[in-house]
């Protein structure tokens, strides 16, 4: 038995690597049990507000911006000409919101399974949400991997999995058979980007996504690292895909122009796309069908 | 009150930011009060032996090869050709280990005060304190400040400052009459390299540290950063300051033929050189006597 101390704190155990992360709180805001998960609002000492999804974190005020840059601009801006983006999962719109900072982005649909999510990141994270007043902003509550399933072949240029861990109803999200879906609902220029867990714990899923992303058909695969302090390890990963080989260099200019990111720039960006040794050294290891 | 569950878990608090960061352990192998401070020694579950001084995690036998790499290969490979280095603090070797990995590298003196730190890492971190039998290492138990104060100018090419934070002993070394004796120390074209803490919890020390050593007469300062789990907010910087301006660029070859490394490679180099937002717009913003 361990104790903190006698303040409040919410703390989330990442059993793998026997380690934890915890936040100090004044109060607990909110809690429901949805049709899907039960979610929790934390009003925390330092980190703003604090959203938990089956015991999981999600994301803080403080340092969401961290994951949710990382996850849109790197992919917006190595795709050549992004029109047509799908978000599956990112109920909180945080994801949107920097899809949106994008011009040329004519269509931004986000299918979230759980609009419970939505409702309450709308209560306690309205900066993230605000953006689901834009035109181009459509917002779906549906399962997303029979959205893609049933979309048509070709009519998408970016798809971004902002998903929880692959446990529980995220699964589905990590598998070949969804992979090759979304291989089909993409235009022959099209990309795809997933988050992808800590690269100290979880290297086995990195790999196991790389490999599988190119067995589904994509030429060309590339990870992302970036921190993220709520996450087990503080360290975190996104794993960008692309139907052409090699995959496009980014747009560097238009990196740099992006507007209010605390966060992402160009040079970040070249920053996140290279590999520690450890990681190298095991993708390289991984049979490639290209 | 918080109980995290009925196992034993080591806990570091980081009271700035109201976050906790725990791991659990088997036991505990080692405590120890030395003329200076607590040491303890923690058989983790998975991230081997934890070392804790005065209650803040100091490294785990899992992932000290992120800070070691990036405390001393970045500034060896930047400065056109070091030979003789110092390290104030770094008792446990883990720093030494990586600088002599640098052929080149004639002569490295490690400085740090508490010879316990040094045992207690014999015994339960021998793959880090071997290399002290390297002919060319020469292990000091002294105080780095002083011996830094008495050394004869120019005759260091590398200043590595591998120290605890800046609370307590280690408060002397992040002093602008500190880097003004290190400036004198080393020669025309030497480099400094410290412990900066975390770039989410910390910006203001890391720009103080900025500020004092631009003050002290250096020509360049550069931050680094990369992910350190068991540090608080899992992601940490050094900063690089070199008495030639510009900083001249590394030596991206002898970056990649470097031995045995986990974290540090030529990519990972440029990538820990990029600066995020909002790190960048602060220290844009300090006044510059250069």
């Amino acid at each position: 038995m361990h104790v903190l101390d006698d303040k409040q704190w919410f703390t989330e155990v990442a059993d793998i690597a026997g380690s934890a992360f915890s936040l100090r709180y004044r109060r607990k805001l909110h809690q429901e049990r949805s049709g899907f998960q039960t979610i929790a609002v934390y009003e925390t000492e330092h980190f703003g507000n604090l959203m938990v999804i089956d015991g999981f974190t999600m994301l803080s005020s403080r340092e969401n911006f961290l994951y949710h840059e990382m996850l849109a601009h790197p992919v917006l801006l190595t795709h050549p000409a992004p029109r047509r983006v799908a978000i599956i999962g990112g109920g909180d719109c945080g994801t949107l919101r920097e899809v949106l900072k994008h011009d040329g982005v004519q269509e931004a649909t986000q299918i979230d399974i759980d609009e419970r999510v939505t409702r309450v990141a709308e209560d306690f994270f309205p900066e993230l949400t605000a953006c689901s007043r834009d035109p181009r902003a459509k917002l779906l509550f549906d399962d997303g991997i029979k959205w893609i399933g049933a979309a048509s072949a070709g009519s998408l240029d970016v798809i971004i999995i902002d998903s929880t861990d692959p446990v529980g109803p995220a699964e589905g999200l990590f598998t070949l058979d969804f992979y090759r879906d979304c291989r089909r609902a993409l235009a022959n220029d099209g990309m795809l980007v997933q988050q992808s867990e800590s690269p100290l714990y979880h290297l086995d899923i990195i790999a196991a996504m790389h490999q599988d992303l190119d067995r589904a058909g994509f030429g060309a695969v590339q990870p992302l690292f970036f921190p993220q302090t709520i996450y087990p390890s503080g360290w975190w990963s996104a794993t960008m895909a692309s139907v052409r080989a090699p995959m496009p260099d980014f747009r560097r200019a238009e990196a740099d122009a992006l507007p209010d990111n605390e966060y992402y720039n160009a040079d970040i960006h070249a920053a996140a796309l290279a590999q520690p040794e450890f990681v190298r050294r095991r993708l390289a290891g991984l049979a490639s069908s290209n």
